[in-house]
Parts: C-alpha cells; sequence; structure tokens
C-alpha cells in the first residue's frame, strides 16, 4: 500500500514538473531535447510536492473511512501539485476533454499549464474541486471554516503554507475553532506544510524550537501531530498514513461525541515538515534547490539553452520512473487506479466545492410585515426593522443562512437577530445570558477579525449557502482587498460553464460616516465604495437606502441575487422615513425615483434639480428644499433620490446603468443639479462625466481637504472638526452638506432668483452659524435639527 | 508604597469617569446634581481603569529602574484612561496651559473631553506621548516593535485590548520579536488586557483554558506572566509591582547579555487579567457593569433625567474619595506626586514619542552614481538602480533607515540591499548565506505580513526614523485601510503645533499590474492607487516614474519629505529607458514634461496630445506615435509624460496641481488628447473633469469590464485573458492600451487625416491581430513588441 502511494505522489510529481517544464515529449520517451522545452517557464515547483502528498494522503483516507471531503490549497501557488492529482483521478479530463489519460492529453496538459489560455499558476476557478485560489494569501483557513459551517461530517482537509502563516488573517483565523458545534458542522484537517521558505527567506514557524511550534498550535487549541517528510519516501508516507488515520478517526469520535454532549472540539492538526521543493535536485552548481527558497518557482530556469541544466532536468524527471507510472499509452498504471476514491467521493468533484449546484434559494418572508408606516414612525432606526426582518430569514432557513459582523451586530441595531444566539463553543459563563445569549447552535458569528467573518462568509457561500455581513463602514476597507479577490473569483466563475452562480456576498456598511459623534476621525471613511465601484460591473452593486423600508426592500432584492457582490450602505440611528414599503419596492428596483412629497411643483418642469444618494445627505438635502420653499414658493425644485449609485453610469459600462434618454429624464439636459452625496463627491462625477448634463451637476459630500470653519479658541488650541468629536451638524456644515450649505447652493444657482438671494443667502447663513453655536457650546446639535 | 499606587490609580479612574459624566462639580464638593451630567454621555469606560493601571505601573518602574520608556495604547477607546495620568503628571497642563492641575483645569478637562472640539474618545494625535490612536484595532503591537528598532534601551509599555487581540494583524504582529536584537534595539512589554470582553460579546482569549491562552504566547515566544486584578485593589497592585519589576529585570538582563552574545530574546509579556470597567458598579437594576460588557462604553447612561442612577453614580464616584486624593485646591495629593517620574522620563514627554523633534534628516547620496545612461543602457530593470541607492543610503544613515518588505525584495530587483543583511532573529542556518544573508543586525526587514511590515515602519517613522517599503501592487490593497489611518494621523498632526514633522511613509508598488504574466488575475489590481487619492491632499503624493532614473529621482525627492504619504508605482521588469539623471530630476520636480524626442514636429501647435502616465502605458504610448509617424510624417504630435499624478488637479485642490494656464499649456484646451494610464481610466477623469479641455481627453488604461477579443476554442474552454495567464501584449490589447490601440485612438481622433485612416487602420490591425497570435501560440510576445 505505502509503496503504490509513494508511486501515485511520484507521479503527481511528475505530472507538476511536466506541466512547468515541457511542451511535447511528456512520458520522456526519448531524450530530453532543448525543443521540448517551453519556450517560457513559468509556475510554482515549491509547494507543489507537498501538496500532491497531501492530497493523495486525503484519497486514502476518504476511501478507508468513507468520508464526505474537500480540499482547500492554500499555498495556491503550488497549483500543479493539485492540477496533477485532479488529472490524475479523472477530473480534469471530464470537465476539460482534451486532457485526455494517454499521452496526447498530458502533452496538452503540460504546453496549457502557465500559459495564454491555459490554467494559472494558482488553483484558479477553472480548476475542479478548488474554492480558493490561493493567489492572496491569508485566507485558506477561514474559508475552510466557512465550508464546513452546517455541513455535517464534511472534512476540509486545508494545507496552509508557512509563508500564508505569517499573514494576518491567517494567524487571526485558527481562531475559528472556537465558533465549530460539531453536531451541526463538519471539521476542518489543517495541514501546515512547513516547508521552510518563502520566496526569498526562511519562515518564521520553521526557525523557532519544535516547543514554541507545538505549544502556539496547542495555544490556538489544536493538536498538532508533527510528520517529517524526507528523502525516505516510504517513511514519510507511512508517517503521514499514521498521522492521518489518527486525525481522521479523531475527528470521527469528535463527531460522535457531540452526539452525545457538545464541547468546544480540539481538532487535531498536521505540521507537515518537508523540505521546499520536496524531490528536486539538491544542490545544482553550488546552489540548494530542494530544502532551499530557491526551489519556490522554477528550481532550473536555464535549461532550454544549457545543455548541461537540460541534463540536470532529464535526470530530475527521470528519478520518478514516468515508465512505471505510466503504461504505454500515458494512462496511470493500473493498480495505482485503486488509490483513487469513487466518483461520489471525490474531492474534485464534490458538489459542495461547486456550491451553486446544491445551493437552495432562501426562503424569504414577507416584507410588509417587518415594514414601518412611515405616516405613523416618522423618525426610526433604519437598520431595526432589518433585524427583525434578517430574525425571521434565520427561522425559515435555519440550516443556510447566517449573520456575520466583527462584534458589531448589536451596536448597528440589529440585535433582534440575537434571538437565534450567538455562535459561540468556548467558556460560556451565567452572566452571558444577559441580553443575548450565546450558543454552540447561534447563528450569529461575531469575532473581532473583519478578516476572519469575511473568510468564514466567502466559504460558506461558495459552498452553496447565504449570508449577510454587517460591519462599521468606516472599518469596511480593512476587508477591501479581501472582497476585491472574491469579485474576483466570481467574476471569472459567472464564465465558467460547469461552475454554478452562488449566492451574492451581502455586505451592510452601517454606523456610518456622518455619525461618529464620539469616535471621530478613524471612524469616517466613506472608501470602500470608492474601491469597489471601478470593479467588475457583473458583479458589483452598491445601494444607498435612504430610510428603514427602502433598506428592507434592498436587502430583500440582495438575497435573491446570485454571484454579485452587494454593497448597502446605510445608518443605524434615528432617521426620518419617508416611503412606505410599497414605495420602497418601487424606488429599489428602479434604483432611483422622483419623490414629489420633497419637490415642489412636482408637475411642471424643474428651475432645478435637487438629488440625494445615502439616508443622511437625503434627509439635508429635504430639509434645504424646505428652506427654499420658504423663501421662493415659485421655484420649481424637482427632488431625486438615488438607491442604486450605478443606475448613474451609462446603461453601456453597468448593467443598472441608466440610459442617456432615462438619465435626462431625472436630471435634464440643462438645468442646474445640485446633488447631496454619502461619500466622496467625485465618485459621482466620475460615474456621471459623460452625461450630457454633467457641466450643471454640483456635487457636496465627505471631503478630506476641508478645514474647519470656527478658529480655535484659547480655550480648545486643539480644536478641530475632523480629528475628534464633531456633533452631526457640525461634520455636515464642515463639508457643506448640511441643509443651509444645501439650500445656498440651490440659491446660487438658479439664476431667475439672484435678486431676493441676498436677502435669503444671509438669513440662511445665520442659522448655520446659530447651528454651530449652539453645537459648540452645549455638545449636541439644536433639538429642531436632530433627528 | 503600594497604597500610594493604589490612590493614584483612583485619582486616574476618578479623572476618567469625571470625563465622561460631568461638566461641573469635579471634585463633588456639593451633592451630584443633574445640571452636573454633561448633556451628551459620550466616551469609553470598559478599557480605561486597566490602561490607568498599567500606566500607573510604568511609572514605577520608570522611577525604579531609571528606564527610557513610552506608553502604546492598544485600547485607544480607552482614552480617558491614558489622559488621566498625563493630566495627573502634569503634561498636559503643559501643552494645554487651560487644563491648570485645580478644580478649574479639571472642570474643563472634564467638559472637553469627548466634546466637541475636546480631546477625543481615543488617543489622537492631539494626546501628548500617543504614537497610537487605536480607533481602528490591531497595529499596537507593531508600531511598539517599530518604535523600539534601533532604539537601544528604550522600552514600549505596550497594552493590548483581547478584541484587539483577536484581528489578524495584532495575530501576526506577535511574531516580530523574531526580527529584534537586543544589541541594538530596545524591547517591548506587551501588556495583554483580558478584561473578558468586547463591545457585546467575550473575548476568545478569555474563555478558554488557562493552559491554552499560556501556550499561546509561550508559542509566539514570550514568557507569560498573569496577574488577576480583583476587588482587593492592594493586592492587585502588589501581583502587578511584582510581576513589573521581574519583567523589567528580565529585559535588563536579556539587554545586558547581549553585550556577549546577540540571541533571541525570549521577552516577558503580562496577562493581566481584570474586570472590564474595573471600579465601576458591578450590578445595576439586574444588569452586571464591572466584569461585563455594559461597562464597554458609559456604563450608566441614563443620570441627567434618572435620579436613581444618580445616585448610583455619585456612590460611585465618591467611592474613590475623591476628597482625599486631591487637595483643597483640586492638585493631586502632594504624597502621590512622588509617583510621577522626573520631567526627562515621563512617558508623556518623551521625545521619542513626538519623533520630528528629534529626526535627523537622511544623508543622501549623489544621484549621478546611481543613474544610468540611457544611451548606452536603453533597456533597463527599473528598480535595480534604485536597489543600489537604497544600499548607499543604509550605508550612510546606518542608524536610523530601514527598508520593509513582504519578503518580495528580491523579486522586486532591490537585492542590491541585502549586503546590509536581512533582520533575523531566529535560528539561522549555513544554507542561508546562499544569496543574500541572515543577521540580527540586518537593515532589511522581510515578513510575510504586509499589516505587519507597515505597522513597524509606521512606528519607526513616528518615532523619528526613515524607512521605505516596497510591495506588489496587486497586494497594496491588503494595507490600504491602514495606510489610511496612518494619513489621518499625519493630517491631525501637522495642525498641532507641538507635534515636529516626521518622515514620510514612502511605498514603492511594483511587480505591477501589467506584468503578471504567470500570476494571472489575482495579482493585478491597481486599486490602492484610486482608494488614496481622495484623501489629504496635504499628505498624499502618487508618482509614476516612468524609467529607472526617474524612479531615482523621485525617490531621492521623497526621502527628504515630511508628513507625507508617497506611492511611488514602477515596475520591476526590463523598460525601455528614457531620460538622463538631470532631465529625470527635472521632470520629477515639475511633475509633468513634454518629451520632445518622442513628439512630432515638437516645436509646432500640436495636432493631437499623446500623454502618458506610468511605465509601461509610456512605452505603448511611445510606440504607437512612431506607429502613426510612419503613416502621417505630417501630423504634429506632442508627446506629455505625467510623474507626479496631482499635477492633474486643479491647483486649488492639491498643492501639487497645475493651474488652469499651465493644464491647458501642456494639454491644449481643444485638441485631442490620447491619455494612457497605469490605472484605471476613470481616475484621469475624476482629476480632470474640471479642465478645460477635458471633454476631449480620452484615457485608456486597466479595465475590469473587458472580455477577451478572440473566442474560447474547442482546445482551450477556459481561454481568458483574465484570469488565468497572458503575456504582457495580450494584457495591453485586452485593455486597448497597446500601441496599436494607442495609434487607431490617435488616428480615430485627428479629422484631417480620416481620408488615409482606414489604410491605416487596417495594416495596424493586422499587426495587433499578428502579436495575439503569436502570443496565443508560443505562450510569449513577438521579440520585437518585449522589452
Amino acid at each position: 500500500m505505502v509503496e503504490k502511494l509513494v508511486d501515485f505522489w511520484k507521479a503527481c510529481c511528475y505530472i507538476s514538473a511536466g506541466m512547468i517544464y515541457l511542451k511535447d515529449n511528456p512520458l520522456l520517451r526519448t531524450p530530453l531535447k532543448s525543443e521540448h522545452i517551453k519556450n517560457r517557464l513559468l509556475g510554482h515547483w515549491g509547494a507543489s510536492p507537498a501538496l500532491s502528498f497531501v492530497y493523495v494522503h486525503a484519497n486514502r483516507v476518504i476511501n478507508k473511512y468513507n468520508l464526505n471531503a474537500i480540499f482547500i490549497a492554500g499555498p495556491g501557488h503550488g497549483a500543479p501539485g493539485v492540477i496533477a492529482p485532479v488529472y490524475l483521478e479523472g477530473t480534469l479530463s471530464e470537465y476539460y476533454p482534451e486532457f485526455t489519460q494517454d499521452e496526447e492529453g498530458m502533452k496538452k496538459l503540460f504546453k496549457y499549464f502557465s500559459f495564454p489560455g491555459g490554467f494559472g499558476s494558482h488553483c484558479t476557478p477553472e480548476l475542479p474541486g478548488s474554492i480558493q485560489e490561493g493567489g492572496e494569501l491569508g485566507y485558506s483557513l477561514s474559508h475552510a471554516y466557512g465550508a464546513i459551517f452546517d455541513n455535517p461530517k464534511l472534512l476540509a482537509v486545508t494545507v496552509i503554507g508557512d509563508g500564508e502563516a505569517e499573514t494576518g488573517p491567517l494567524a487571526a483565523s485558527w481562531h475559528s475553532n472556537k465558533f465549530l458545534n460539531p453536531a451541526r458542522d463538519g471539521a476542518v484537517l489543517p495541514v501546515l506544510s512547513l516547508n521552510g521558505y518563502k520566496i526569498n527567506n526562511p519562515t518564521v514557524l520553521a526557525r523557532i524550537e519544535e516547543a514554541e511550534l507545538l505549544n502556539l498550535f496547542k495555544g490556538y487549541g489544536y493538536d498538532p501531530i508533527i510528520v517529517d517528510g524526507t528523502d525516505d519516501y516510504v517513511e514519510s508516507h507511512q508517517k503521514m498514513a499514521e498521522a492521518m488515520d489518527k486525525s481522521v478517526e479523531r475527528i470521527i469520535n469528535i463527531w460522535s461525541d457531540a452526539k452525545e454532549k457538545i464541547q468546544r472540539p480540539i481538532l487535531p492538526m498536521i505540521i507537515l515538515r518537508s523540505p521546499k521543493g520536496w524531490t528536486a535536485p539538491k544542490i545544482v552548481k553550488d546552489h540548494y534547490i530542494e530544502g532551499y527558497w530557491r526551489s519556490h518557482q522554477v528550481p532550473l530556469s536555464d535549461v532550454k539553452e544549457n545543455t548541461e541544466n537540460l541534463v540536470i532536468l532529464q535526470q530530475w524527471l527521470m528519478s520518478y520512473e514516468p515508465n512505471k507510472l505510466f503504461d504505454q499509452s500515458g494512462k496511470l498504471r493500473k493498480d495505482l487506479l485503486e488509490l483513487i476514491p469513487p466518483d461520489n467521493l471525490k474531492m474534485s468533484k464534490n458538489p459542495i466545492s461547486n456550491g451553486g449546484l446544491i445551493r437552495i434559494p432562501l426562503k424569504l418572508p414577507q416584507l410588509k410585515e417587518f415594514s414601518i408606516d412611515p405616516q405613523q414612525q416618522k423618525y426610526h432606526e433604519n437598520t431595526r426593522p432589518l433585524g427583525d426582518y434578517l430574525r425571521k430569514i434565520i427561522d425559515l432557513n435555519p440550516n443556510n443562512f447566517r449573520v456575520f459582523g466583527p462584534d458589531e451586530t448589536k451596536s448597528n441595531r440589529l440585535d433582534a437577530i440575537f434571538a437565534h444566539g450567538k455562535a459561540w463553543n468556548a467558556r460560556i459563563f451565567p452572566v452571558d445570558s444577559d441580553e443575548g445569549y450565546l450558543s454552540a447552535f447561534g447563528r450569529v458569528m461575531e469575532i473581532l477579525s473583519e478578516h476572519t467573518i469575511e473568510g468564514w462568509l466567502e466559504g460558506y457561500l461558495l459552498t452553496g449557502r447565504h449570508g449577510f455581513l454587517n460591519t462599521y463602514e468606516g472599518f469596511a476597507p480593512i476587508i477591501s482587498s479581501m472582497v476585491n479577490q472574491f469579485g474576483k473569483w466570481i467574476d471569472i466563475s459567472s464564465d465558467i460553464s460547469w461552475r454554478m452562480p452562488v449566492s451574492s456576498l451581502n455586505l451592510l456598511l452601517t454606523s456610518v460616516v456622518w455619525r461618529q459623534d464620539h469616535n471621530g476621525f478613524t471612524h469616517q471613511d466613506p472608501g470602500f465604495i470608492t474601491s469597489i465601484v471601478d470593479k467588475w460591473p457583473n458583479v458589483v452593486r452598491v445601494y444607498f437606502p435612504p430610510d428603514a423600508n427602502t433598506l428592507l426592500a434592498t436587502t430583500w432584492h440582495c438575497l435573491q441575487t446570485t454571484n454579485r457582490i452587494n454593497i448597502i450602505v446605510a445608518d443605524k440611528q434615528k432617521h426620518p422615513q419617508y416611503l412606505n414599503i410599497d414605495e420602497a419596492i418601487k424606488n429599489v428596483i428602479k434604483g432611483i425615483g422622483i419623490w414629489n412629497f420633497a419637490s415642489n411643483h412636482p408637475q411642471e418642469e424643474p428651475d432645478v434639480v435637487v438629488a440625494s444618494c445615502g439616508d443622511i445627505p437625503t434627509k439635508e438635502a429635504i430639509a434645504a428644499v424646505k428652506i427654499v420653499k420658504d423663501f421662493f414658493p415659485e421655484l420649481r425644485i424637482r427632488f431625486v433620490n438615488v438607491i442604486n449609485l450605478f443606475a448613474l453610469t451609462p446603461s453601456g459600462e453597468h448593467p443598472d446603468g441608466l440610459t442617456d434618454r432615462e438619465f435626462d429624464s431625472y436630471f435634464t439636459t440643462d438645468k442646474p443639479v445640485i446633488f447631496n452625496f454619502h461619500g466622496y463627491p467625485w465618485l459621482i462625477h466620475r460615474l456621471t462625466y459623460r452625461r450630457k448634463n454633467h457641466d450643471n451637476i454640483h456635487v457636496r459630500g465627505y471631503r478630506e481637504n476641508r478645514k474647519y470653519g470656527i478658529d480655535s479658541t484659547a480655550l480648545s488650541p486643539f480644536l478641530k472638526g475632523r480629528g475628534g468629536i464633531t456633533t452631526p451638524m457640525q461634520l455636515s456644515i464642515l463639508n457643506q452638506t448640511d441643509r443651509f450649505s444645501i439650500a445656498i447652493d440651490i440659491i446660487d444657482r438658479v439664476e431667475r432668483i439672484s435678486q431676493k438671494a441676498g436677502y435669503a443667502r444671509d438669513l440662511i447663513r445665520n442659522a448655520q452659524i446659530e447651528a454651530l453655536q449652539y453645537a459648540y457650546e452645549h455638545g449636541v446639535d439644536k433639538p429642531d435639527l436632530c433627528d
């Protein structure tokens, strides 16, 4: 048995090396020649042998224990080490028929690896069985946990590179085990691939004492087993087989024990200490290759031109004895085929890794039940009804919907969902039942690592489930890079015929930039939106629901979509309420609407358009229109509210973009437009610069280059509006998004009222100064300016 | 002695609570009344008592051991707990004379905490002694290490919240100890404030077994000491004093031993297990306060209106016995003053925490020595000469300049600096000397955590030194949030009279989006720039040097600036060289230049302007002009290269912005402009939409919404240009930034050549298709299209 494992693994290594080097003569039937070598040598060898090693052993335990398993490759740069077994077990040929199980298919596989149009050097979405690419490092373990949540008896064999292990997101995600409930979740088997090197440096974990290494993982709550991969391949495989058996049996016991009693599982983990670039030549021209960072990419680079190196490559490749591994046709030796799990157990074909296949649409309750009546409840916390709605969704979908947050769910006023408990499988004290409760069966996932919750959610979605993540807007940029990488995965997946659409990534950004009264400047950042709008139009959506009902309707809409990233920006505080639920749904679906109740003479052609996007800017813009109406009752003001940011984009650039004709019907082609925006004002210009009326669009929004208008006094030489504390009205005035500034903007831009403008402007400025003074003296806003 | 510590700490707690609640009657000389209570209760109590506790004990050991120390507050939300001792030790009154050491000053301090214009609820830049705000969590430990690098005998007492400890960046940064050399660096004394709760949840580290907790930190390479903070304040202080003594003595020994032999220090750390909101009421109306998450912000909120709560507050405040702590005038009791270190040892006045004060400008070598001659070296790796330059800078500045990178320094071709060794104080093997070497005295800081190196660099800069960070452009977004927070700190600091300017944060983004031949889509992202351009114009600069000499000149310029974030985008691969060093310096200083050698009939008024920004777009734009010249030798083409992105911005919006007149002199007011840009094309529109000629500016750049032009074939059903592998030319063509597309853009937009246009366009398209076909077949670009 062990000999077979060794041979299967050698076959993987041979295929991996072949992918990096060969465009012809795949089975080395003739001596290796320069023309067999690829024109450009690309790919990563270093992590590949260990990945195949783990894959082969995962297959062994799948067969032995009849396991439902998936494979997650943290060191995605070692794609050859995963593509090889996926090819050898036949799956690649099923999905891509040209890669047949023979010499010709192998040749194509070799040639098209890391070749334009071929497989990439990471575990890209094109690779069957993959749910994590590993291009950007740090997310393998949180993806793995996300995958096994609510997937009882699923094992995620998760290889973590020792380079990846140095990243913050990975370092934090080990603690995911405190959120795992073996009675309803599967398990992760982490395999730390401790090969000692990154691109050009040793890894930290490879250079500390073994006792420290073991302590670290015990401290993380795992039971580590060290396996040494050495030159003695048979012994190495023997040791790994023992460690895998021990680990799997432990996990099976944990699952079984969980029927009796739920307790935090101490999961086994394997530390696979093997040389980087294992099985490559050890030393070439006085340079270390195997066991050194030089094997990270292409261990021997100058082989096409350099005959000496070509010979070394030939010897290296022949060391795997391809003639013994493959039959005459190029198919894997028959007795090795028995190491391959049956079709229904192959990791590369596990439908869980193509989550859209098994995705069940969410059961959604009627919105009406949760909506508010804006006539009755003129002010409301916008996120509260959403909390009730989400609670009900959890009711209806007890196994495939979770809500995620970095311990801000209550702060974000979504705590109605605590009725379903907060997931927690570490120690619980009696005091924990004082408002909200902790439970191993809780459905709300909270840990103070935005990276970990985002990773969990991604893993959960990619395996066919649904989720919702809430976070402070100001800290969303912490995960902008992760969200981007997820978007890339989704964008590519959308074009792969066999990848079925998965549920969208829904992110609620709340506790927004405009309401950071005591948190101040560090908590103010509307930049996440800016970083996402440039991305894939088929994937990205951004919504700014202005009140509670539009937030409900937006969420209802988003939860039904697939293969998207839906960003919803909505504040948690009390705000005026405008639309009943039916109007809300219409506005959300159109993405934009004319609000007659906030307009003046709405039936007539407007003199000026006042537009808003975002809850707080909408409130101020409406108040501004009221102010202007008092002075100029005859003025025709159209009020436009934008919920779907991409409605502004030309229709040729985004599926949700309005046609020019539609856009003009809202914003006119020649009238002044005052646009009050939640984020950076330039973003509106970037979206609308091609529109006919663009030159007339005047945008207010959050700006970083303002200076506070009031001079600092002797009392407060450090008085600054931005760095420290502001009232909401101070912050608005600072940014000229307040009702007074917008009113003046309107007046300034409507020529025909210029005679009366001076008078009105002066009174409005006085009111603005009064508002500032009040806040300055009392530390709060004048009551009539509050929500 | 211990009694005095307790009393000093009680005074801190009293001041902290007072800041949150009182606007009058600061010493409770009369019974507490509603009118003494602030209108709005803001602030964070939960972390404050433990922060003061540690501060007081830091002061004790400073006095006892004559230590040079700074204080870093990870739980920045507990600012009251730091402001209080800084006030009591007199520093606040020195920096802000209105906060006198008497009743009146205390009243002002109370009123203006978390009040518009007053101190914020985090350790903002306005707070003397602070170098880390803690608004966004996760960076305290990496900041601390950055501060003590090259600061021998400096102790950074660093409080880490157990909430913060859950974040990825913090979790990774514990391993910073493998880069610390006690012979040349100071030491960090981490104090984990294990108060058990975050905003609304328990913390993970508080709910695992003690053995696990200890293992974790032993695994991280520390020697943890647990101190329990309880109701018995005297005993708690006694235990803490012992732990502090033990820790400091150990650290002093480590420093002393380092004279004999350099080895990795096992630093002590303290786990301070104390109740959240320590010393607050335990239970109010059946709700837990002290020792529960309810004490996170304002423990008792309804005190102004609710008499019952007002009484509880009064009892709570009186429990500190303010009458015993302060004298009649409101000054701290005399015998407690002896706990305050002498002026030169006060943490709040340590000049290291106001790094600009002690900053020594960098000694910079002559650029000429490192420049290349573009006549001789027509192609060159742009970053290599920079590596030599940086190496020399390290030579000249051996103690106050370091280079940082996430193990990409060699990949980014900066490995000349390895002559100074890579910092490493974990195990070193003989093999490590094979190219580059590891040393506890190395000057290159590499760990695979972008967060950790960014944190180190920030800490290093804020304490008065200089640095340079290199990273792949595609992964720069990982730290965009951190860089933003640093920028906020700098922006605010610039307006604080006593904060002296610190060296700029210099980030080189290399291995750029256009050259990800085998890394593919995950490594392609020019979005970092987009996320930073909206920020503070006084802080942010973005440079796109197009060749080796301009990169040198840009770096030379950036290293002399202060209080900025300088982003430099430059690829590492071989590229054409254009400017000699003198021309390079001129172009960098102007930020933009007309390149006659790349123009056609440069002395005449142009028919068309071709502009470029970025090395690869510049190369293609120049080639495009050549193509067009061959067809239309009479066409007057002006070639403009933009190095400083903000030159495009109107001068009123950014200090580096061109005036409209200047802008028009480059781009004309009415001629077509073809602009080939490195990043997202919309960014150029966002910067130029106010310019007169904006409607004529046609921008090409990296786009996420293209689809590959060539149909996938039966051979490669997964052929996609984006997800996998492309040659550089394929990627350019995909984005229409290639020479052929740009040439056609020029032709399309110059009306007067439209008769010949069809002919030219057809030939150019043919050449483009040939280029694509060649790449498709060979996997590499046609040699004449390569660098």
